[in-house]
């Protein structure tokens, strides 16, 4: 599972440019980054919905949906991170900085500075 | 890099029950799932400023920018899916099983349902 | 002009229940809140996006697409309020409540307390 | 109760280039469209929760919430209009565009085409 984000980065890349007719992908690419972005916007208010589902209860599986909407969430984000040629290791390694910044050492500045990553 | 997103959760599943006074994270706890949905929406919309942004240009590390937006919003998303008790990796086997779904076999099948994942 | 969001609040409030087949707004009833709200998602993005491009330039119209987007986020949120029996008036008596707040006698009063209607 | 819109943009036009320090608004318009696009993001998340919070129940007053959340929304509407020297004025006269549509004689015709407005 460690290498999931990179052979998903790596079929969304090799969409560009390809026929938009045949992959949802390389319809977006096709389409350009405000669709890519719209898809964002929409993806980011069906994770809220699904997390405000979950309190609402009363059907079965609502966690699993709020997992399959945050996969749709970030897939969207893979293909605007890979329309400006980025991928998401450079996220993690963003998100692993900051996991650094959270070692014990550094505590108490973080607490002052109110960084996420702590 | 490959554990990175396992490290952060862990960082932010110890985080419940915490001082809300010591950390970011268990401050979003402590506030509930309605807070942590609002910066869900709002860091959605950064992202998409920062995409944007892009294409205005006329400033260094425009692309960081988003890099670190798509970080902000993840990390965010992984507060969420703890406040549920769940884990990056579900999403990441999510993602994997919707990638194993786009090998050449399946690929007429999926052009025609439109499935994310191809 | 001055009631325009009335009349289209009357518009909307006759889709309740009509043939989905038949009118946009009577679908979005039909498919619920959850559909309803995707679109107040949707439609804020594009809102956002519209804006930047003003920023962007280089086309006509840049203001009025702005104009028309806000119209989408607007009516939508018109269907929302009618889906729960609600009008648009509502939404002004509260607005105006918040525009009487701000007179000059709680000038100093707000800007403490960092109210939105100054 | 009619010309509320256009009182609310006055009061938010007059804070163009105040002092931030003394105002929300002028802070808002100091900082630029950026903030401005950020809270529509943030709040347009806040009606969906409004709206999911009624199916839940469980307190008083939540339809008021949604009143509220609404009118936030559309208050920051105006202000990014206003940014922009543009007026709900505008708004409206889309809407009342788009509800002309909506008359007996076009019926068949945008059930085909799917305008919003019917």
């Amino acid at each position: 599972m460690n290498d999931t984000l990179e052979r998903v980065a790596e079929v969304i890349a090799s969409r560009k440019g390809a026929d938009p007719d045949k992959s949802y992908v390389a319809r977006l690419f096709h389409k350009g980054d405000d669709a890519i972005c719209k898809k964002i916007g929409e993806e980011a208010t069906e994770v809220v919905l699904a997390a405000k589902d979950i309190r609402i209860g009363g059907a079965e599986n609502l966690r699993q949906k709020l997992v399959n909407e945050t996969a749709d969430l970030w897939f969207h984000c893979m293909v605007l991170l890979a329309h400006h040629d980025l991928s998401p290791n450079e996220v993690l390694a963003e998100l692993a900085r900051r996991e650094g910044l959270s070692g014990l050492v550094e505590k108490a500045q973080r607490s002052t500075r109110g960084e996420h990553a702590d």
